[in-house]
């Protein structure tokens, strides 16, 4: 498999994921985009340590043989290079129940890295390789089919903006990740990031945006970001926290229903348990409590 | 005047703006390197006209003589590529009142894009010149530096986060310039931003930070930008705007008092003519109004 092949597949489910998120034609092209991403990483990258700056984690990265290009920082307790394909397949085709929390946590992780370690592996000059922006789209069409397997309905990407007069008739505002669950049910937003750093704001002002125009509690916020792990002079990891303006945002902005990491940030952990009480999960988790996102009540 | 002698002119005014933004050292050292810059976009750089795409305005580029690289696009209305440096020591000092708006609208713009154009034409491998992120700076200092010598005091950059339980002790919010103008006058919360885009969303949230820590119409928040035009393809120019999002940010998230433009994009002027009336005007109206916003009223 090569870097065009990967590219042709990638431009695919880009196009796929437009018609139908949560079809069964993106859990096959999600599989064989993983599959071949985690083949070409086997076959053309060794596997290097990193000095890990956070404690009780380890990190390495992946650099290509004979080569000095090497992919972004990988946690080597979640990545699963030899995963099976048929884990890969259940995961992707929504079958989760038969994993533990702490396997789903590394078959999600081992599937959203896959594509993204290939692109660090694999971009280059003339080459036709995915861009820097495909691990992003990737990894929201990765998280939005898997969410819409669940939820029960695909998303969409912008909201009306109610109007009491002429003038803002026929405003739409874009979003991300907007569930409508129907009657009786709760409403999900849901940002999806590969990591945030100070644009993060982002998520609480549209969670914020929601909240006035159509009532605090209608829209549950629920983010969902990758890692927020920084490669320093290419030999050590730290993660980019920022606890302090989390906390302010949850306080002051809106609130958000759940954060969910592939890889939960050490500094955020103590978020959940003194106010605001920000709900910071391994996404794992969502897999076992979306019922109670789907429900009306708080 | 070298790529070389611009970053070290640059460099120096980055120091002397963390010690004191309104002083006279910032006036003349931001006066040295406007009329450097400008000196040295007209001993080494063709104008090129470009198509705009925007009714009523006309914009160009600067191309390297003997070479391909160009800057951004340039307004031909606003830029005085010959003017007279006791003008722009003039504007810089704060001495402002002997100017029409008109005049005064083009010097704001000619000094905040002469580093910038200046930026564009010198960066390059290997050279000792200023980087693509200082354009940026450069605005927030001559931005900062007018505001400060008008507001009367210098600005911070955090604030402190109130806290009703030790768990929030010593928590400072990073923020855009704020004045504190003492007692019996308004405070002030300023974002200055080279472009917005998508990323203008952060201004708001933060101003809602503000209301929501400190109280609705403590802080007044005065935007200030200097364009939104963006070069198509190398030949054609257009203004990127946003406005039913504008909208949506003005009514849900926190109401910015006042947003400057040096160069104000065509589609948000009618943003002050119907609900919410956002204020976008050019920022040389801010040298005739600014007792208004130093005043505790609305």
């Amino acid at each position: 498999m090569s870097a065009a092949s990967l590219k042709a597949l990638y431009d695919a489910l880009k196009v796929s994921a437009k018609k139908d998120l949560r079809s069964a034609t993106i859990t096959a092209e999600l599989a064989i985009l993983c599959e071949e991403s985690i083949e070409f990483v086997r076959k053309s990258a060794n596997f290097v340590p990193l000095i890990s700056g956070v404690p009780g984690k380890g990190y390495g990265m992946l650099r290509l043989k004979g080569g000095t290009r090497s992919s972004r920082p990988i946690n080597t307790a979640l990545f699963d290079r030899d995963v099976a394909a048929s884990d890969l397949a259940a995961l992707l085709a929504g079958e989760t129940s038969a994993y533990s929390e702490e396997r789903l946590s590394q078959l999600l992780y081992t599937a959203a890295m896959s594509f993204c370690v290939a692109v660090d592996l694999s971009g280059g000059e003339g080459q036709k390789s995915p861009n820097q922006k495909s691990p992003g789209t990737f990894f929201e069409i990765l998280v939005g089919h898997l969410a819409a397997m669940k939820l029960g309905v695909n998303p969409a990407k912008k909201v009306a903006v109610p109007t009491s007069d002429g003038a803002e008739a026929d405003n739409m505002l874009p979003t991300d990740f907007i569930f409508d669950l129907g009657p009786g049910k709760s409403k999900v937003h849901m940002p999806v990031k590969i990591s945030t750093r100070e644009r993060v704001v982002q998520a609480w002002a549209h969670q914020r945006v929601l909240e006035g125009m159509l009532g605090a509690g209608r829209y549950k916020g629920v983010l969902v970001i990758l890692t927020e792990t920084n490669k320093q002079k290419d030999v050590s990891v730290v993660e980019v926290c920022l606890p302090g303006q989390w906390r302010a945002y949850q306080m002051y902005i809106a609130p958000m229903y759940r954060v969910y990491y592939l890889d939960v940030p050490k500094k955020y952990e103590p978020l959940r348990d003194s106010y605001p009480f920000i709900q910071i999960w391994p996404f794992a988790k969502f897999f076992s409590e979306y019922r109670q996102i789907q429900s009306p009540n708080p």
